[in-house]
Protein backbone atom coordinates (compact mmCIF):
# COMPACT_ATOMS: atom_id res chain seq x y z
CA UNK A 1 0.00 0.00 0.00
CA UNK A 2 1.42 3.12 -1.50
CA UNK A 3 1.32 4.71 1.92
CA UNK A 4 3.61 6.71 4.66
CA UNK A 5 3.30 6.91 8.49
CA UNK A 6 6.74 7.83 9.11
CA UNK A 7 7.79 10.40 12.23
CA UNK A 8 5.83 12.83 13.23
CA UNK A 9 6.80 16.58 11.69
CA UNK A 10 8.24 18.43 14.24
CA UNK A 11 5.99 20.94 16.53
CA UNK A 12 3.85 18.16 15.96
CA UNK A 13 1.90 15.87 13.58
CA UNK A 14 -0.41 17.77 11.55
CA UNK A 15 -1.52 15.21 9.23
CA UNK A 16 -5.52 14.54 10.19
CA UNK A 17 -6.92 11.48 12.41
CA UNK A 18 -9.04 9.29 9.80
CA UNK A 19 -12.48 8.44 11.44
CA UNK A 20 -14.74 6.49 9.87
CA UNK A 21 -18.53 4.63 10.19
CA UNK A 22 -21.26 3.00 8.16
CA UNK A 23 -22.63 6.66 7.63
CA UNK A 24 -23.11 9.11 10.18
CA UNK A 25 -23.85 8.18 13.50
CA UNK A 26 -20.22 7.97 14.11
CA UNK A 27 -19.76 12.03 14.26
CA UNK A 28 -20.74 11.21 17.59
CA UNK A 29 -17.31 10.25 17.87
CA UNK A 30 -15.90 13.46 15.80
CA UNK A 31 -18.15 15.13 18.51
CA UNK A 32 -16.07 13.55 21.47
CA UNK A 33 -12.93 13.81 19.76
CA UNK A 34 -13.34 18.09 19.40
CA UNK A 35 -13.92 18.98 22.15
CA UNK A 36 -11.41 16.47 23.72
CA UNK A 37 -8.67 17.66 20.92
CA UNK A 38 -9.34 20.58 19.82
CA UNK A 39 -6.07 21.17 17.79
CA UNK A 40 -6.07 17.66 15.69
CA UNK A 41 -7.55 17.40 11.96
CA UNK A 42 -10.24 15.20 11.68
CA UNK A 43 -10.84 13.62 8.29
CA UNK A 44 -14.38 11.86 8.29
CA UNK A 45 -15.60 9.05 5.76
CA UNK A 46 -19.74 7.99 6.39
CA UNK A 47 -20.08 4.67 3.85
CA UNK A 48 -23.86 5.71 3.25
CA UNK A 49 -23.96 4.07 0.26
CA UNK A 50 -23.67 1.40 1.80
CA UNK A 51 -25.32 1.71 5.54
CA UNK A 52 -26.17 -0.12 7.55
CA UNK A 53 -23.48 -2.16 8.59
CA UNK A 54 -25.41 -3.46 11.83
CA UNK A 55 -27.30 -6.28 9.56
CA UNK A 56 -25.02 -7.87 7.04
CA UNK A 57 -22.23 -10.47 7.55
CA UNK A 58 -18.62 -10.54 9.33
CA UNK A 59 -17.12 -10.91 5.44
CA UNK A 60 -19.05 -7.97 4.21
CA UNK A 61 -18.42 -5.77 6.87
CA UNK A 62 -14.43 -6.56 6.85
CA UNK A 63 -14.53 -5.92 3.11
CA UNK A 64 -16.12 -2.59 3.71
CA UNK A 65 -14.15 -1.71 6.44
CA UNK A 66 -11.13 -2.56 4.21
CA UNK A 67 -11.84 -0.41 1.32
CA UNK A 68 -12.82 2.52 3.72
CA UNK A 69 -9.61 2.60 5.96
CA UNK A 70 -7.34 2.49 2.58
CA UNK A 71 -9.42 5.32 1.89
CA UNK A 72 -8.77 7.22 4.53
CA UNK A 73 -4.59 6.51 4.73
CA UNK A 74 -4.57 7.91 0.86
CA UNK A 75 -5.81 10.94 2.61
CA UNK A 76 -2.92 11.01 5.03
CA UNK A 77 -4.36 10.08 8.16
CA UNK A 78 -1.65 9.28 11.09
CA UNK A 79 -3.98 6.92 13.14
CA UNK A 80 -7.64 5.70 11.83
CA UNK A 81 -10.58 5.56 14.47
CA UNK A 82 -13.01 3.06 13.76
CA UNK A 83 -16.19 5.12 15.16
CA UNK A 84 -18.50 2.19 14.23
CA UNK A 85 -19.41 -0.46 16.38
CA UNK A 86 -20.30 -2.79 13.86
CA UNK A 87 -16.95 -2.97 12.18
CA UNK A 88 -14.79 -2.44 15.56
CA UNK A 89 -16.65 -5.79 16.51
CA UNK A 90 -16.23 -7.37 13.38
CA UNK A 91 -13.12 -5.86 11.46
CA UNK A 92 -10.94 -4.08 13.76
CA UNK A 93 -8.39 -7.05 13.68
CA UNK A 94 -8.36 -7.44 10.08
CA UNK A 95 -7.93 -4.05 9.52
CA UNK A 96 -5.26 -4.25 12.12
CA UNK A 97 -3.47 -7.22 10.26
CA UNK A 98 -3.80 -5.24 6.64
CA UNK A 99 -3.06 -1.99 7.67
CA UNK A 100 0.37 0.11 8.59
CA UNK A 101 -1.17 2.35 10.85
CA UNK A 102 -2.47 2.89 14.41
CA UNK A 103 -6.31 1.38 15.13
CA UNK A 104 -8.96 2.29 17.49
CA UNK A 105 -12.28 1.19 17.84
CA UNK A 106 -15.11 1.87 20.08
CA UNK A 107 -15.35 -1.64 21.70
CA UNK A 108 -12.25 -2.42 24.03
CA UNK A 109 -12.70 1.75 25.04
CA UNK A 110 -16.26 1.02 26.41
CA UNK A 111 -15.50 -2.14 27.45
CA UNK A 112 -12.80 -0.70 30.29
CA UNK A 113 -15.19 2.35 31.14
CA UNK A 114 -17.77 -0.79 31.94
CA UNK A 115 -15.86 -2.48 34.15
CA UNK A 116 -14.14 0.46 36.03
CA UNK A 117 -18.22 1.82 36.73
CA UNK A 118 -19.91 -0.62 37.53
CA UNK A 119 -20.79 -1.85 41.34
CA UNK A 120 -22.52 -4.97 40.96
CA UNK A 121 -20.37 -6.72 38.38
CA UNK A 122 -23.46 -6.89 36.07
CA UNK A 123 -22.81 -4.89 32.86
CA UNK A 124 -26.19 -4.99 30.00
CA UNK A 125 -24.89 -3.78 26.23
CA UNK A 126 -27.27 -2.98 23.46
CA UNK A 127 -26.09 -2.93 19.84
CA UNK A 128 -26.77 -3.63 16.25
CA UNK A 129 -27.86 -7.49 15.40
CA UNK A 130 -23.84 -8.25 13.70
CA UNK A 131 -22.77 -6.29 17.13
CA UNK A 132 -24.12 -8.57 19.49
CA UNK A 133 -24.13 -11.57 17.65
CA UNK A 134 -20.13 -11.29 17.35
CA UNK A 135 -19.54 -11.54 21.14
CA UNK A 136 -16.89 -8.85 20.82
CA UNK A 137 -18.27 -6.30 23.68
CA UNK A 138 -18.71 -10.25 26.27
CA UNK A 139 -15.16 -11.05 25.34
CA UNK A 140 -13.99 -7.83 25.66
CA UNK A 141 -15.40 -7.27 29.21
CA UNK A 142 -14.43 -11.02 30.22
CA UNK A 143 -10.79 -10.28 29.65
CA UNK A 144 -11.00 -7.31 31.35
CA UNK A 145 -13.28 -8.78 34.68
CA UNK A 146 -13.59 -12.28 34.26
CA UNK A 147 -16.33 -11.86 36.93
CA UNK A 148 -18.20 -9.69 35.43
CA UNK A 149 -21.71 -10.83 34.64
CA UNK A 150 -23.17 -9.67 30.86
CA UNK A 151 -26.49 -9.67 29.27
CA UNK A 152 -26.40 -8.48 25.80
CA UNK A 153 -29.17 -7.26 23.28
CA UNK A 154 -29.74 -6.54 19.77
CA UNK A 155 -31.84 -3.49 19.20
CA UNK A 156 -31.96 -3.44 15.70
CA UNK A 157 -35.20 -0.48 16.30
CA UNK A 158 -32.98 2.08 17.60
CA UNK A 159 -30.90 3.29 14.38
CA UNK A 160 -34.36 3.89 12.22
CA UNK A 161 -35.62 5.82 15.46
CA UNK A 162 -32.98 8.02 15.66
CA UNK A 163 -32.22 8.56 11.83
CA UNK A 164 -36.40 9.57 11.89
CA UNK A 165 -35.55 12.37 14.48
CA UNK A 166 -37.98 10.59 16.87
CA UNK A 167 -35.26 11.29 19.98
CA UNK A 168 -38.27 12.15 22.28
CA UNK A 169 -41.00 10.30 21.50
CA UNK A 170 -43.63 7.92 23.40
CA UNK A 171 -42.71 5.27 20.55
CA UNK A 172 -38.89 5.67 21.32
CA UNK A 173 -39.97 5.32 24.73
CA UNK A 174 -41.78 2.30 24.23
CA UNK A 175 -39.56 0.33 22.04
CA UNK A 176 -36.72 1.09 24.55
CA UNK A 177 -38.72 -0.43 27.01
CA UNK A 178 -39.62 -2.90 25.16
CA UNK A 179 -35.82 -3.71 24.72
CA UNK A 180 -34.32 -2.91 28.17
CA UNK A 181 -36.55 -4.03 30.52
CA UNK A 182 -35.76 -7.55 30.71
CA UNK A 183 -32.23 -6.48 31.41
CA UNK A 184 -33.43 -4.05 33.80
CA UNK A 185 -34.99 -7.09 35.41
CA UNK A 186 -31.92 -9.02 35.47
CA UNK A 187 -30.10 -6.52 37.99
CA UNK A 188 -27.61 -4.82 35.59
CA UNK A 189 -26.27 -1.42 37.37
CA UNK A 190 -24.60 -0.19 33.98
CA UNK A 191 -25.21 -0.73 30.15
CA UNK A 192 -22.87 0.14 27.06
CA UNK A 193 -24.52 1.51 24.21
CA UNK A 194 -22.74 -0.13 21.76
CA UNK A 195 -23.66 1.38 19.05
CA UNK A 196 -22.75 5.27 17.78
CA UNK A 197 -25.76 6.68 16.91
CA UNK A 198 -27.08 5.47 20.76
CA UNK A 199 -25.41 8.45 22.39
CA UNK A 200 -28.23 10.83 20.73
CA UNK A 201 -30.82 8.62 22.49
CA UNK A 202 -29.08 9.18 25.71
CA UNK A 203 -31.57 11.54 27.53
CA UNK A 204 -34.69 9.17 27.09
CA UNK A 205 -32.29 6.55 28.31
CA UNK A 206 -31.58 8.10 30.85
CA UNK A 207 -35.09 9.42 31.59
CA UNK A 208 -36.00 6.02 31.71
CA UNK A 209 -33.77 4.43 33.41
CA UNK A 210 -32.99 6.99 36.57
CA UNK A 211 -29.97 6.91 38.33
CA UNK A 212 -29.88 2.78 39.30
CA UNK A 213 -27.96 2.15 36.13
CA UNK A 214 -24.95 3.95 34.71
CA UNK A 215 -24.84 4.92 31.14
CA UNK A 216 -21.50 4.00 29.39
CA UNK A 217 -20.91 6.17 25.71
CA UNK A 218 -19.14 4.54 23.78
CA UNK A 219 -18.37 7.86 21.71
CA UNK A 220 -16.33 9.48 24.42
CA UNK A 221 -14.42 6.64 25.56
CA UNK A 222 -13.14 6.25 22.08
CA UNK A 223 -12.10 9.65 22.21
CA UNK A 224 -9.95 9.00 25.45
CA UNK A 225 -8.43 6.15 24.22
CA UNK A 226 -6.79 7.97 20.58
CA UNK A 227 -5.76 10.77 23.36
CA UNK A 228 -3.52 8.53 24.92
CA UNK A 229 -2.75 6.78 21.66
CA UNK A 230 -1.73 9.78 20.10
CA UNK A 231 0.58 10.83 23.11
CA UNK A 232 1.66 7.25 23.29
CA UNK A 233 3.02 7.01 19.76
CA UNK A 234 3.60 11.06 19.53
CA UNK A 235 1.61 11.58 16.98
CA UNK A 236 -0.25 14.82 18.54
CA UNK A 237 -0.65 17.99 16.30
CA UNK A 238 1.40 21.19 17.67
CA UNK A 239 -0.96 22.98 20.24
CA UNK A 240 -2.38 25.79 18.34
CA UNK A 241 -5.15 27.16 16.25
CA UNK A 242 -8.14 24.59 15.75
CA UNK A 243 -8.15 21.66 13.73
CA UNK A 244 -10.02 21.43 10.72
CA UNK A 245 -12.74 18.80 9.70
CA UNK A 246 -13.14 17.07 6.61
CA UNK A 247 -16.61 15.03 6.38
CA UNK A 248 -16.73 12.43 3.21
CA UNK A 249 -19.61 10.50 2.56
CA UNK A 250 -19.93 7.86 -0.17
CA UNK A 251 -23.52 8.80 -0.94
CA UNK A 252 -25.40 12.32 -1.03
CA UNK A 253 -26.32 13.28 3.01
CA UNK A 254 -30.24 12.92 3.64
CA UNK A 255 -32.65 14.40 6.03
CA UNK A 256 -29.85 12.48 9.03
CA UNK A 257 -27.19 14.58 9.08
CA UNK A 258 -29.32 17.86 9.57
CA UNK A 259 -30.54 15.80 13.10
CA UNK A 260 -27.06 14.47 14.12
CA UNK A 261 -25.81 18.08 13.52
CA UNK A 262 -28.65 19.67 15.35
CA UNK A 263 -28.13 16.70 18.44
CA UNK A 264 -24.15 17.64 18.21
CA UNK A 265 -24.09 20.81 17.59
CA UNK A 266 -20.82 19.85 15.42
CA UNK A 267 -20.30 22.48 12.10
CA UNK A 268 -19.54 20.14 8.81
CA UNK A 269 -19.27 22.39 6.65
CA UNK A 270 -19.52 21.46 3.09
CA UNK A 271 -19.59 17.84 2.14
CA UNK A 272 -17.23 15.97 0.04
CA UNK A 273 -18.97 12.74 -1.83
CA UNK A 274 -16.74 9.92 -2.38
CA UNK A 275 -17.25 6.78 -4.55
CA UNK A 276 -15.69 3.31 -3.55
CA UNK A 277 -15.72 0.72 -5.96
CA UNK B 1 -24.00 -7.38 -23.33
CA UNK B 2 -23.61 -10.75 -23.69
CA UNK B 3 -27.07 -11.72 -23.44
CA UNK B 4 -29.56 -13.24 -25.99
CA UNK B 5 -33.07 -12.93 -25.44
CA UNK B 6 -34.10 -14.72 -28.33
CA UNK B 7 -37.49 -16.09 -29.71
CA UNK B 8 -38.99 -18.53 -26.59
CA UNK B 9 -38.59 -22.43 -27.12
CA UNK B 10 -42.00 -24.13 -28.49
CA UNK B 11 -44.58 -25.29 -26.20
CA UNK B 12 -43.55 -22.56 -24.24
CA UNK B 13 -40.20 -20.25 -23.01
CA UNK B 14 -39.01 -21.99 -20.22
CA UNK B 15 -36.37 -19.67 -18.66
CA UNK B 16 -37.03 -17.92 -15.69
CA UNK B 17 -38.57 -14.93 -14.56
CA UNK B 18 -35.97 -12.61 -13.10
CA UNK B 19 -36.75 -10.50 -9.70
CA UNK B 20 -34.82 -8.33 -8.05
CA UNK B 21 -34.95 -6.30 -4.67
CA UNK B 22 -32.66 -4.36 -2.27
CA UNK B 23 -32.86 -7.34 0.10
CA UNK B 24 -35.93 -9.43 1.33
CA UNK B 25 -38.77 -7.76 0.71
CA UNK B 26 -39.49 -8.23 -3.31
CA UNK B 27 -40.36 -12.10 -2.04
CA UNK B 28 -43.86 -10.41 -1.63
CA UNK B 29 -43.98 -10.24 -5.51
CA UNK B 30 -42.32 -13.61 -5.71
CA UNK B 31 -45.22 -14.65 -3.63
CA UNK B 32 -47.78 -12.94 -5.93
CA UNK B 33 -46.01 -14.53 -9.09
CA UNK B 34 -46.36 -17.83 -7.75
CA UNK B 35 -50.13 -18.17 -7.06
CA UNK B 36 -50.78 -16.05 -10.60
CA UNK B 37 -48.37 -17.78 -12.78
CA UNK B 38 -47.29 -21.52 -11.05
CA UNK B 39 -45.73 -23.03 -14.27
CA UNK B 40 -43.30 -19.81 -14.73
CA UNK B 41 -39.50 -20.68 -13.22
CA UNK B 42 -38.72 -17.71 -11.12
CA UNK B 43 -34.85 -16.33 -10.30
CA UNK B 44 -34.78 -14.04 -7.44
CA UNK B 45 -32.14 -11.55 -6.29
CA UNK B 46 -31.64 -9.58 -3.13
CA UNK B 47 -28.59 -7.02 -3.14
CA UNK B 48 -28.59 -7.76 1.31
CA UNK B 49 -25.23 -6.77 1.21
CA UNK B 50 -26.63 -3.10 0.11
CA UNK B 51 -29.91 -3.12 1.36
CA UNK B 52 -31.87 -0.61 2.24
CA UNK B 53 -32.24 1.66 -1.29
CA UNK B 54 -34.52 3.48 0.67
CA UNK B 55 -32.74 6.57 1.85
CA UNK B 56 -30.05 6.40 -0.54
CA UNK B 57 -29.64 9.01 -4.01
CA UNK B 58 -30.51 8.22 -7.35
CA UNK B 59 -27.77 8.13 -8.82
CA UNK B 60 -26.51 5.08 -6.36
CA UNK B 61 -29.72 3.41 -6.35
CA UNK B 62 -29.54 3.61 -10.68
CA UNK B 63 -25.34 2.30 -10.46
CA UNK B 64 -26.84 -0.50 -8.08
CA UNK B 65 -29.90 -1.84 -10.13
CA UNK B 66 -28.32 -1.83 -13.40
CA UNK B 67 -25.60 -4.47 -11.46
CA UNK B 68 -28.07 -6.50 -10.22
CA UNK B 69 -30.36 -6.65 -13.10
CA UNK B 70 -27.32 -7.65 -15.34
CA UNK B 71 -27.09 -10.52 -13.25
CA UNK B 72 -30.34 -11.50 -13.88
CA UNK B 73 -29.81 -11.60 -17.21
CA UNK B 74 -26.34 -13.24 -17.00
CA UNK B 75 -28.84 -16.14 -15.52
CA UNK B 76 -31.07 -16.52 -18.85
CA UNK B 77 -33.80 -14.40 -17.41
CA UNK B 78 -36.18 -14.03 -20.44
CA UNK B 79 -37.95 -10.42 -18.40
CA UNK B 80 -36.51 -8.37 -15.53
CA UNK B 81 -39.12 -7.47 -12.83
CA UNK B 82 -38.54 -4.86 -10.75
CA UNK B 83 -39.95 -6.19 -7.07
CA UNK B 84 -38.85 -2.53 -5.43
CA UNK B 85 -40.02 0.88 -5.06
CA UNK B 86 -37.43 2.51 -4.78
CA UNK B 87 -35.76 0.84 -8.02
CA UNK B 88 -38.77 1.47 -9.92
CA UNK B 89 -39.04 4.79 -8.76
CA UNK B 90 -35.56 5.56 -9.49
CA UNK B 91 -34.01 3.17 -11.95
CA UNK B 92 -36.97 1.65 -14.15
CA UNK B 93 -36.02 4.38 -16.92
CA UNK B 94 -32.49 3.83 -16.75
CA UNK B 95 -32.81 -0.03 -17.04
CA UNK B 96 -35.33 0.39 -19.54
CA UNK B 97 -32.47 2.26 -21.63
CA UNK B 98 -29.96 0.15 -21.04
CA UNK B 99 -30.61 -3.22 -20.76
CA UNK B 100 -32.19 -5.74 -24.07
CA UNK B 101 -35.27 -7.05 -22.06
CA UNK B 102 -38.82 -6.45 -21.28
CA UNK B 103 -39.13 -4.98 -17.69
CA UNK B 104 -41.96 -4.30 -15.33
CA UNK B 105 -42.12 -2.49 -11.87
CA UNK B 106 -44.58 -2.20 -9.17
CA UNK B 107 -45.26 1.70 -9.32
CA UNK B 108 -47.41 2.03 -12.70
CA UNK B 109 -49.28 -1.04 -11.81
CA UNK B 110 -50.22 -0.17 -7.98
CA UNK B 111 -51.04 3.25 -9.41
CA UNK B 112 -53.53 1.41 -12.33
CA UNK B 113 -55.20 -0.27 -9.84
CA UNK B 114 -55.12 2.64 -7.43
CA UNK B 115 -56.53 5.14 -9.76
CA UNK B 116 -59.37 1.84 -11.02
CA UNK B 117 -60.56 1.47 -6.97
CA UNK B 118 -60.74 5.68 -5.56
CA UNK B 119 -63.90 6.37 -5.36
CA UNK B 120 -63.24 9.96 -4.28
CA UNK B 121 -60.42 10.74 -6.46
CA UNK B 122 -58.35 11.12 -2.90
CA UNK B 123 -55.38 8.67 -3.07
CA UNK B 124 -52.57 8.33 -0.22
CA UNK B 125 -49.13 6.79 -0.83
CA UNK B 126 -46.64 4.95 1.93
CA UNK B 127 -43.09 3.98 0.78
CA UNK B 128 -39.67 4.98 1.61
CA UNK B 129 -37.71 8.19 2.10
CA UNK B 130 -36.49 7.83 -2.02
CA UNK B 131 -39.42 6.80 -3.30
CA UNK B 132 -41.88 9.20 -1.85
CA UNK B 133 -38.71 11.86 -2.78
CA UNK B 134 -39.25 11.13 -6.70
CA UNK B 135 -42.69 11.61 -6.78
CA UNK B 136 -43.28 8.63 -9.27
CA UNK B 137 -46.21 7.48 -7.42
CA UNK B 138 -47.93 11.06 -8.09
CA UNK B 139 -46.52 11.43 -11.79
CA UNK B 140 -48.21 7.78 -12.79
CA UNK B 141 -51.49 8.70 -10.94
CA UNK B 142 -51.82 12.05 -12.45
CA UNK B 143 -50.75 10.46 -15.88
CA UNK B 144 -53.65 8.03 -15.79
CA UNK B 145 -55.80 10.50 -14.09
CA UNK B 146 -55.43 14.19 -13.80
CA UNK B 147 -58.43 14.38 -11.30
CA UNK B 148 -56.92 12.56 -8.55
CA UNK B 149 -55.75 14.22 -5.22
CA UNK B 150 -52.52 12.33 -4.44
CA UNK B 151 -50.75 12.86 -0.59
CA UNK B 152 -47.68 11.10 -0.27
CA UNK B 153 -45.55 10.23 3.39
CA UNK B 154 -42.07 8.45 3.74
CA UNK B 155 -42.46 6.41 5.91
CA UNK B 156 -39.03 4.89 7.26
CA UNK B 157 -39.97 3.45 10.31
CA UNK B 158 -41.88 0.76 8.91
CA UNK B 159 -39.59 -1.55 7.14
CA UNK B 160 -37.29 -2.46 9.79
CA UNK B 161 -40.62 -3.02 12.09
CA UNK B 162 -40.91 -5.75 9.65
CA UNK B 163 -37.67 -6.69 9.58
CA UNK B 164 -37.78 -6.82 13.57
CA UNK B 165 -41.03 -9.23 13.00
CA UNK B 166 -43.18 -6.73 14.86
CA UNK B 167 -46.42 -7.19 12.43
CA UNK B 168 -48.83 -7.33 15.12
CA UNK B 169 -47.57 -4.73 17.84
CA UNK B 170 -48.90 -1.90 19.96
CA UNK B 171 -45.46 0.15 18.94
CA UNK B 172 -46.04 -1.27 14.70
CA UNK B 173 -49.99 0.48 15.57
CA UNK B 174 -48.61 3.90 16.86
CA UNK B 175 -46.06 4.16 14.41
CA UNK B 176 -48.31 3.77 11.44
CA UNK B 177 -50.87 6.11 13.21
CA UNK B 178 -48.95 8.91 13.66
CA UNK B 179 -47.86 8.36 9.87
CA UNK B 180 -51.63 7.57 8.45
CA UNK B 181 -53.29 9.95 11.33
CA UNK B 182 -53.17 13.10 8.98
CA UNK B 183 -54.12 10.98 5.30
CA UNK B 184 -57.28 9.71 6.79
CA UNK B 185 -57.60 13.22 8.40
CA UNK B 186 -57.21 14.95 4.63
CA UNK B 187 -60.12 11.98 3.17
CA UNK B 188 -58.49 9.26 1.81
CA UNK B 189 -60.50 6.73 0.31
CA UNK B 190 -57.15 4.60 -1.28
CA UNK B 191 -53.99 4.00 -0.27
CA UNK B 192 -51.54 2.31 -2.16
CA UNK B 193 -48.62 0.20 -0.27
CA UNK B 194 -45.60 1.84 -2.19
CA UNK B 195 -42.75 -0.51 -0.71
CA UNK B 196 -42.77 -4.17 -1.30
CA UNK B 197 -42.03 -5.17 2.70
CA UNK B 198 -45.12 -3.63 3.50
CA UNK B 199 -48.06 -6.19 2.30
CA UNK B 200 -46.71 -8.13 5.41
CA UNK B 201 -48.57 -5.17 7.52
CA UNK B 202 -51.57 -5.17 5.13
CA UNK B 203 -53.59 -7.33 8.27
CA UNK B 204 -51.88 -4.24 10.64
CA UNK B 205 -53.23 -1.48 8.39
CA UNK B 206 -56.63 -3.14 7.67
CA UNK B 207 -57.47 -3.24 11.28
CA UNK B 208 -56.72 0.72 11.80
CA UNK B 209 -58.14 1.85 9.09
CA UNK B 210 -61.38 -0.24 8.38
CA UNK B 211 -63.47 -0.11 5.75
CA UNK B 212 -63.45 3.56 4.42
CA UNK B 213 -60.22 2.80 3.06
CA UNK B 214 -58.73 0.30 0.37
CA UNK B 215 -55.70 -0.99 0.31
CA UNK B 216 -53.85 -1.04 -2.79
CA UNK B 217 -50.62 -3.73 -2.99
CA UNK B 218 -47.92 -3.18 -5.36
CA UNK B 219 -46.81 -6.83 -4.83
CA UNK B 220 -50.58 -8.20 -6.51
CA UNK B 221 -51.08 -5.79 -8.96
CA UNK B 222 -47.06 -6.34 -10.27
CA UNK B 223 -47.91 -10.19 -10.51
CA UNK B 224 -50.82 -9.17 -12.52
CA UNK B 225 -49.05 -6.81 -15.05
CA UNK B 226 -46.27 -9.51 -15.00
CA UNK B 227 -49.12 -12.01 -16.01
CA UNK B 228 -50.24 -9.46 -19.25
CA UNK B 229 -46.29 -9.21 -20.50
CA UNK B 230 -45.60 -12.36 -20.91
CA UNK B 231 -49.01 -13.53 -22.58
CA UNK B 232 -48.28 -9.81 -24.68
CA UNK B 233 -45.05 -11.17 -25.93
CA UNK B 234 -45.24 -14.98 -25.87
CA UNK B 235 -42.95 -15.16 -23.65
CA UNK B 236 -45.14 -17.70 -21.02
CA UNK B 237 -43.75 -21.18 -19.80
CA UNK B 238 -45.64 -24.07 -20.94
CA UNK B 239 -48.67 -24.85 -19.04
CA UNK B 240 -46.83 -28.15 -17.53
CA UNK B 241 -45.60 -28.88 -14.29
CA UNK B 242 -44.61 -26.37 -11.46
CA UNK B 243 -42.14 -23.46 -12.19
CA UNK B 244 -38.46 -23.65 -9.74
CA UNK B 245 -37.59 -20.84 -7.39
CA UNK B 246 -34.43 -19.83 -6.90
CA UNK B 247 -32.79 -17.41 -4.42
CA UNK B 248 -29.80 -15.86 -4.55
CA UNK B 249 -28.79 -12.90 -2.39
CA UNK B 250 -25.11 -11.09 -1.96
CA UNK B 251 -24.95 -10.93 1.73
CA UNK B 252 -25.52 -13.93 4.15
CA UNK B 253 -29.49 -14.46 5.23
CA UNK B 254 -30.35 -12.68 8.74
CA UNK B 255 -33.52 -13.31 10.61
CA UNK B 256 -35.97 -11.72 8.60
CA UNK B 257 -35.97 -14.50 5.84
CA UNK B 258 -37.40 -16.60 8.11
CA UNK B 259 -39.85 -13.88 9.08
CA UNK B 260 -40.86 -13.31 5.48
CA UNK B 261 -40.72 -17.05 4.78
CA UNK B 262 -43.40 -18.19 7.48
CA UNK B 263 -45.79 -14.74 6.59
CA UNK B 264 -45.61 -15.78 2.96
CA UNK B 265 -45.59 -19.58 3.25
CA UNK B 266 -42.97 -19.41 0.98
CA UNK B 267 -40.64 -22.52 0.44
CA UNK B 268 -37.08 -20.41 -0.62
CA UNK B 269 -34.96 -23.70 -0.63
CA UNK B 270 -31.51 -23.34 -0.32
CA UNK B 271 -29.60 -19.79 -0.72
CA UNK B 272 -27.11 -19.23 -3.36
CA UNK B 273 -24.54 -16.25 -2.23
CA UNK B 274 -23.85 -14.01 -4.98
CA UNK B 275 -20.75 -11.64 -4.98
CA UNK B 276 -21.65 -8.21 -6.95
CA UNK B 277 -18.55 -6.24 -8.05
Amino acid sequence: MPVSNDAPAKGGDPRPIGVFDSGIGGLTVVSALRRLLPHESIYYLGDTARVPYGGKSASTVQRYSLEVASLLLRENAKTVVVACNTASALALSTLEGQLPVTLTGVIRPGAQAATAVTRNGHIGVIGTRATIKSGAYERALIALNPDVRVVARACPLLVPLIEEGWLESEVTDKVLMQYLEPMIADGIDTLVLGCTHYPLLRPAISRLLGDAVTLVDSAENCATAVRALLQEHALGASAEGAGGLHVALTDAPDAFLRVANEALQLDVGEIQLRTLI
